[in-house]
């Protein structure tokens, strides 16, 4: 697909997956997608676990209220955050993870699939939860859920302010 | 350009551009994919700076005492953030940003131009002078610059660990 098309048709999705699973040389791909972002002074400072076992999926859509688009998805990419400044006293980690996670949407979308960028809503103790289920080192952070899997409803992108309204020449 | 071809192809790109000028229509695609990424809340907290004046040009290059790849651009994309947080007290502006240079990269990329994503080197006092030349409302942040051209050598992403170093099957 077109990185153009790729980026202007991703959306957020929110809603249940149909029943098809993700083959774990997909689920590869995005991450992949993921591993080749940019981060600060190189310093990759974002580990990916992915979660396809049913159980463990449902163990981890409980702690988020069961929400459908986590309850019925087939795959979760869960990033982990190294939170160690990059250079003296800078840290980059939350861009890094920021920069990965664009990369896994626009691979998601490409891919057919479909996917949000989960959070805030796992800040604090759902992700701290979810850091114990998968044997996360403390010391890390467990920042950005993806959720995938095939839409049962296409959608369409949110509404955003005009190109006037964002940007500009100086 | 395919989208995996894109994502794997970018580079970090520090060196001097050529003379070959972005047109501004270059520069509205790139600032457009930046403006489609998602954010927090749907906010759209960044704000998108065009710098394609020589002399404005300069003049920023200055602030970073002269780096090649400022100095010699063609464009600057410069990224200004409103911190308002988006969700009761959470903010994800940096995020957004992230995300939204993240697009921008890759647009680079596809259209046949590199740049750097400059973070580290404009917190602080030299966002600030930026911010200043650009008549940022000081209680915004002047966060990423991209500077934007033909590179004079075209060069390779940085290299990475590998798959199993940086992600496994839970």
């Amino acid at each position: 697909m077109d990185i153009f098309e790729t980026i202007s048709t991703r959306f957020s999705y929110r809603g249940a997956f149909t029943d098809q699973l993700v083959p774990r040389e997909d689920l590869i791909k995005i991450v992949q997608a993921g591993i080749d972002a940019p981060s600060g002074c190189n310093a990759q400072s974002t580990e990916f676990i992915i979660v396809d076992k049913p159980e463990l999926i449902a163990s981890i859509a409980q702690l988020l209220t069961d929400r459908p688009v986590c309850k019925t998805a087939k795959g979760l990419i869960i990033c982990v955050c190294d939170k160690t400044p990059a250079y003296g006293k800078l840290s980059f980690f939350i861009e890094d993870c920021a920069a990965a996670t664009q990369n896994m949407l626009l691979a998601i979308n490409a891919l057919g699939y479909a996917s949000v960028w989960l959070d805030g809503v796992i800040r604090g103790n759902v992700g701290e939860e979810i850091g114990k289920l998968l044997k996360i080192p403390t010391e890390k952070e467990v920042r950005i859920m993806l959720p995938v899997g095939v839409p049962l409803n296409k959608s369409k992108p949110n509404l955003k302010k005009s190109f006037n309204e964002r940007a500009r020449f100086a």
